[in-house]
Parts: C-alpha cells; structure tokens; sequence
C-alpha cells in the first residue's frame, strides 16, 4: 500500500491519515449496509456479501497493520501531545489492541459459526423447539468465551479483578463491570417490578380507542418529518428513509441516515422509531466528525451514551405531556380527520401504557428495563458456566416470572424471541437499560440547567435541549468515558434513583396510585 | 495484499479471480456514485470525493498490479484455452495495456486540471464568455493529444495506420477508425441535411397541442413503470428512481439501476429517458455477469453497441406506430383525463416531430446525428490540429450552418453547450451516432427474423424482440468486436443506408413529402 513512509518525527498526523482512511473505507461498508437494507434489488443480494467482506476485508487489514501499531507507540512516546490528543491515542491503542488480540482461525470460527448458528435460531424459534438451538447455543457459547479470554479479563479501578463477562461487556461499555451493573439494576429491579405490579391491579387504565385506528404511510411521513424538523435533525446532511429493521447509520461527515417502519394500525410505532432514530442522528450530526472523522474523538462513547440520546428524545420528550401539547396539533393535521377528537390527555396517557408482556421489542418504558436485566442475569451465568445452556429454558421462565410476573406460554415467546445470542453478541443487552439510566440521570440535570425546558417543549422549542446534548455530550466525542461523562455532566455516579423518579413520577399519577 | 500466490500451472482461474476482485471494489464506486446522484445528502458531497478517490485508487492499484501483467502473459501462452477463454485474455491484455500505459504524472496532470478547466466551463457557458475557456480548453487538448500518444497510434486491418485521434476514439469504440466513421458519416450527412431541410419546408406539420398540457411525477411513474414492465426489465434485480441526469448503472449481478428525470410540461421526456435507460438497462441484465463478472465476457462491448441497445428501444420501438397502438390507452389511463382525446395517428406524429434546434440533448432522432458529425469533425482537427483552439467558434458556427442549416445566435447555445471537452473526452460524441446506425442495421435483420413483430409490438409484446436482442447481442460480452458482431448479426459492414432508409421510411410519409 502505498502509505507515505514519513520520518517518525511526525507520528501523531500520520496516525490521523491512517484512521481517516480506514474509516473512509468502513463509510463505504456502512453505504453497502444502509442500501441493503432501504433500496438494493433482491436479486443483488448474493453479490452484495461479496462486496461487503471485501470491504471488511481491507477495512480490518488496515485497522490492524503494523505500521498502525508502530505509530501509536510512537505518540503514546511523544509528551509533546495536548490532553486531547492524548485521550484520542488512548482510545486508538484500545481499538487495535482489541483488534488484533484475537488469532485470525478463531474469528474464521466464529464467522463461520454465527452465520450457522443464525440459521438454525431462525428455524429453532419458528418451530419453538429450544433442542434443536441448544447444540449450536452451547458451540457458540463456548466461542465466545474464548473470546474473552483472548481479550483478556480486565482489572478495574482500584485494582479490582472483573470477571470473563467483562472482557465482552468493554467492547459496548468500555471500562463498565458487570459487578457494577449489577449494583444499579437490583434496586431499579426491586421497585419497578413493584411498580409494574401495581399498575396491572389499577382500575384506572388508558382508553386504548385510539390506537385501534388505521392510517397510511404518508401520514405517517408526513407527521414524522415534522418531528424530525422540530427536532432539528438536520436533513440536509441526513435523510430518512423505510426499513424492515429501524435504524440510525452516522457513517461520514455530514450524512447520517436513519430508517423507520410502519403500519397502517400503529399510530405510535412510527413516530417512537422516528424519535429514537433521531436521537441517535442527533448524536451522530453534533460529534466533531469534519475535523475527526475516523479518530476516537470524533466517534460516540459508548452504546449505553449512544441509547441515552435515543431514550431521551423517545421517553423523555415524546412521552412527555409537554411535547404532546405541541404535538397534538400537527398530528391532528397529518392524520385528519382520525384524531379530531382527542385531547392532550388522552394522548398522553396512551403513550404511557405501562402492560406487562413477552416480547421485549414490543415492552412499554417501564417493564422494558425487566426484560433487559433478565437477559443480563441469564448471559452472565452462561459465560461464567453457573448456568448450562440445557437449564436455560426453565430459568427464563422462572426468572421472567419474578421480574415480570407473567408465566411465559413456550419458547418462542421466551428464551427464542431475541437474534443476539445466535451470533454471540454477549455484553449488549444492558448498554438498553444502561442508555435509559444515563438519559434519566442527566435530564435531571438538563431540567437544573434549563428550568424552563417543559415550557418550551410545550412550544416545540426544543433547540436548546439539542444544544445542550451538543455542547455536553457530543461535542467530546471519546475524549471521556462513560462513567467520566456521567460524573462530569450530574456530579454524580450512575444510580437508579433518576429513572425511578422518572417513571414513578410520570406513571403514578396517570394510574391513579 | 493477502493474493494467493498459487503455481503458475492454473493461471487462468487466478486470473479470473483477480479480475473478479476488483470489478467488485469498482462495483461499490458505481453504488457510490449512483448514490450521489439519487439519495445522497447535499452536505455529503465533500466526503464523497475522498471515498471515491479512496476506491478509485485502490481499483487502479488492482488493475495495474505486476501479478495481473504476469497472469496475462502465462495465459497467452496457454495453449489449452478454449476459443471464449482466448478472447477473454485477448481483451484483458487490451485493458491491462491502456491502464498501464500512462505515466502516473500526466494521470495526476490531467486530473487536476481537468476539475479545475470543468468550472471554468460552467463559468464561461454562463456568462457566454469563449475567451474565459479557451486558455483552458487549449491545456485540456494538449495533455489530451499527450494522453494519446502514449496510448500510441493504432494500425488496423491490412496493416493501414491510423491517426492520433484513432488511439482516443479506442477507449470507447475499440477497433474503430476516424476514418471508417468519416465513410459512414459523410453519405448519412448529405442525405440527412437535406431530409431536414424538406421538412423544415413541408406544410404538413403535426399538432403540438398535447405537448402544452401538465402532468405529475406520480402519473409519469405509473406509465413509465409500465412500460418498463413491457420491456421485461427485471425490476427484482434492478430499480427505477429520478435524477437530475438519466443514467443507468449496471454495477453489479443482480443490480442494474435506471434513473430518469421528469418535468410537469413535458409528456414525452421522461418516456423516452426510461425506454433509452431501460435498452441499456436490458443489455447489462443480459449480459452473462453471474459467471463472468468482471472478466471481458461479462463487459459490454463498445459504447457504440450500448448506445445501439438504448437507440433501438427509444426510436425503433418507442416512436413507432405500433409501439403507440399499444401504448397509447396505457398512456391515457396513467395521465386520464388528459389524454383522452388523443389517437394512435396523432401520437405517432408527435413523437416523431423533426425541428431543428440548437441543443444536441434536445435534438429529434433525424437532427441529432447532424449534431454529433459536427462534434466529430471539429474533436477529430482539435486532436490533429488542423483547427486551432481560437478559430472553434466560428467554425462551430458556420459548419452548423451547413449542417443544420441554421444561424448559432451565441457559444453558449454553440461549442460551449457540451461539457465532454472541457475534461478532454474526445472519442466520445461519435458512438451517439454509431449507436443509432448498429441499430438501424441491427433492425433491419430483426424483423428479417421476427417476421411479424410490427403486430407483437403492437400487441405490447416485446419479450421476442428482447430475448433475440439476448441471444445475439448480450450473451456474448466482449467475445467479438463491435464490427465482428455486425458482420455477424447482419452479414454485412456498418453502413449508413438502414439508417437511412428508417428515417425517411417514417418521416418522409408523416411530412407528407
């Protein structure tokens, strides 16, 4: 490859060239991704694999080089560095020695493996027949714990030893513990699932009327666009589009994109996709990516930082009563005349309906969080081998009993319904309620900050609020970590109290408890 | 890069593979580029450049590579191909000579001033301005006429040497000579001048009236759709969509990308962009790219032979009368209830109006050719310089005169309406008109073989006409040369008479001359 061989002295803007152009190359890869999922032809799909582990290909050849590892040595030497600077080669040095910690026959395993392994998940969960997924769950399993153990089990602040779990955990929550986790979801576990338990047996429920309605996709565009404008997700540097699975892909410098579903009877799922899609865009368009695109400091924190911005924006704005005072009225218009009749109450208090279920894609705000701490309980104990993949199961079902207290009818609505585990992606189900916590804890802060922030939302202002999220959150890209970030934002370390003042405080009174 | 360097005693399915390799790294530019044409975020444009240049690079890089020249040479001297094999490293060792012939200087020389003299061009054709972009244009031809002698002069059949500008018209119409084109232009010339010009004179007019009403997007979508729908163009394995500039990207196997544009008064526009994209649309679907994809076998052979493809479908069948006997109440539904009065006769006419006109994109079918010999003349004396850079707008103007018998009242309407030479891409403007004779001779032989297709046509049958045009013209890839493929098809060498002979049978009659 024809890297300019420049003398060491420079090693700090080399570096940047290097990354700038392995990102450029994964941009590329994100393009392939966003085009198969909104407007490839079907027949392209064969083909586009091939494209796309080509891509991947150079990109990890790249990421990987020697030269790569010699230049970052080369600055983590050079005192001459600023703090920024320093903070972005600390992150690249995390990157690559994540990279290039696992032998190239055990990710030819595991890519051989997942793609099976998916397969037989598919047919597994349309017959709900847990047997037939347990051998290649097990196989999997085990991959990924040797996975793990090639990244290595990390130590902690003070000293503290984690556990394997760990080691998979930092790829999504970087320098986040599982013991620490664990600290926060069991008091939120405790009083939500008390919460939740309470509202069943209240007689003062949501009129659901509304949301046996129909509508078409343009109304839902139309209605949806106007959000995002509010919003202020800059669509000239953006574009929304309809995908089978929602998504938000921030791939370059000013072109993040994000996709949406609808239904003609779902009045809600469309704009609560909207919303959080843009949360996330938002995050994408505020990180400094024209002067750091492909550095740490131009990249997101983490994904439970990343699902902060889209809960925030989905639960603590569009759930809100302020925002549908503002919103009502532009629905109305989008959708008339279906919604003529309705009042900001009654809207509000339909977004809100708390009702437990299996499916966690489908779970409101509030038993949401009791879906993903059982996932969490249930892939901590299969890595550290306290629970075997056969027993599997019986303790879901058990375990979803106690959190959730419905008994779970088979499988397919039980330990089946989720794709992560067939592929191994182990350490990701937290970072939901993770993002939850994080967008709890500081729009506590937020509201200190901006006392009139119901106000404005009641306007449709929600442009300091974006500001804000900009000047504190994205502006830093990596600079801090998450815990870092929390600290330096709320002054405090992450709890559970904010998000269950948060959703006692909003749902209490609409149940009438 | 990870090649596998295997013995040399198998080097035709390496060389497939490498070949195969990077005409799938070239595959994601033409999805970046289709991209920035249709879907991509204005502020994206910037970025968008260095993936390209990224990609772009690296497939030069592939196709330059040592390993490439050193697969060619064993395969030539494999005597166990089979005759297709032959022809395909015969055109692999054409492309690998053309892409390792020029200097990397001059490559970077012209890249530069290229973009750079193209924004003068705008500037100039804005303004008017001739003199602002002759210094310019002067450069551009100068590394041009370099860039073709490095490439070198071509001899053709019987050992007759050719002329500078042979080495550029080689990049689109291989095998081709100025020479040749001069034979087949100069009688179609004088015949059509002077068909014109007999029009121009004839009382017997067609009415224009329908040209004058307004439509939406949404009903040229619906009959465009439909017609492509007719034409057997896979929309499963391709798409449809809207651009400022109609393309069609046949980038991958099951992925050939039509655009059009439309405006609200223009009824027949966004027709004939679609049934011109969807014939090139229909050679790229038909070329046999699941097994030779990126190797010459899967490639179309010439520009002249595309546009041969594109012209059939857009003349031959879209301005027929029998084309309209089918077309005409699909028409009428998608654009009721404008088009209800309207008859087969009329539309018939319509479409075929002759008016001379000062823009070439929008010329008549009988006009255009007029304006791409003018092109060729004066590209062939700037490249031999016999026509000097200063003198090219008063020869421009009064060979226009003689041509097309009209008065060019400003440049911008003249020599600076095009932007081909304001990047050096001379060679290119005579395939236009190649493409219109392939076809006329081309169709000729069809309906020698398909007897009855007026009546299919008519019926809105076009699978037969489709599936000849698969069989004798798409299957074969590169395997023959443009002219061994008309001798082939038609017995016979390109000559201007079957053009002539369609236009004057057509037009001669509507004008009643």
């Amino acid at each position: 490859m024809p890297y300019p061989l420049l003398p060491m002295s420079t090693p700090y803007p080399q570096l940047r060239t290097l990354q700038r152009e392995a990102a450029t190359l994964a941009s590329v890869n994100h393009l392939l991704n966003w085009d198969q999922e909104t407007y490839m032809p079907h027949a392209a799909g064969d083909f586009r694999s091939d494209q796309q582990s080509l891509v991947a290909g150079m990109v990890h050849e790249r990421k990987t080089s020697p030269r790569l590892g010699e230049l970052i040595a080369a600055c983590e030497a050079d005192t001459a560095l600023d703090a920024r600077a320093k903070a972005s080669v600390r992150e690249m040095r995390r990157d690559f020695d994540r990279e290039t910690k696992l032998p190239r026959s055990l990710v030819e395993e595991l890519s051989k493996t997942q793609s099976q392994s998916q397969e037989v998940w598919k047919e597994a969960r349309a017959k709900n027949d847990f047997a037939l997924f347990a051998p290649w769950l097990e196989k999997v399993m085990g991959l990924t714990r040797r996975k793990a153990e090639c990244y290595g089990v990390p130590t902690f602040a003070g000293g503290v030893k984690g556990e394997l779990y760990d080691a998979l955990l930092d790829e999504y929550e970087p320098g986040m513990s599982a013991r620490e986790i664990e600290s926060i979801f069991t008091p939120l576990r405790a009083r939500l699932a008390g919460l939740v338990a309470a509202i069943a047996q209240s007689r003062n429920k949501p009129d659901r009327k509304v949301l046996e309605l129909k509508f078409s996709q343009e109304q839902h565009t139309r209605f949806c666009r106007s959000v995002l404008e509010a919003m202020q997700f800059d669509l000239n540097a953006g574009r929304l589009d309809v995908a089978t699975h929602p998504f938000c892909s921030g791939f370059a410098p000013g072109d993040t994109r994000l996709t949406f579903r609808w239904k003609t009877d779902n009045l809600l799922e469309p704009l609560y996709c909207v919303m959080h899609e843009a949360g996330h865009g938002l995050y994408e368009q505020g990180l400094p990516k024209s002067e750091h695109f492909g550095e740490p400091l131009g990249e997101a924190i983490s994904l439970g930082i990343h699902e902060s911005q889209s809960r925030m924006w989905e639960n603590f704005v569009g759930r809100s009563r302020a925002f549908w005072t503002w919103a009502l009225p532009h629905a109305k218009q989008a959708y008339a005349p279906s919604l003529d009749s309705l009042t900001t109450d009654t809207m509000f208090r339909v977004v809100n309906i708390v009702q437990p279920s299996f499916i966690r894609v489908e779970a409101d705000e509030a038993t949401y969080n009791l879906h993903v701490m059982l996932r969490f309980a249930i892939e901590r104990a299969l890595i550290s081998q306290q629970l075997a993949v056969k027993d599997l199961p019986e303790v879901w079902n058990s375990t979803f009993k106690e959190f959730v207290g419905i008994d779970v009818p088979d499988d397919r609505r039980g330990c089946l319904q989720d794709v992560h585990w067939s592929f191994g992606l182990v350490g990701y189900f937290p970072t939901y309620t993770l993002g939850n916590l994080y967008a709890a804890q500081m729009w506590e802060t937020i509201n200190g900050h901006l006392p009139d922030l119901d106000d404005q939302l009641a306007r449709g202002q929600f442009g300091a609020l974006k500001h804000w999220l900009n000047q504190n959150v994205h502006a830093h890209g990596r600079e801090f970590s998450a815990s870092e970030l929390c600290r330096k934002i709320t002054g405090k370390p992450l709890s559970a109290d904010p998000l269950l003042r948060h959703l006692e405080g909003k749902l209490k009174p609409i149940y009438g408890l």
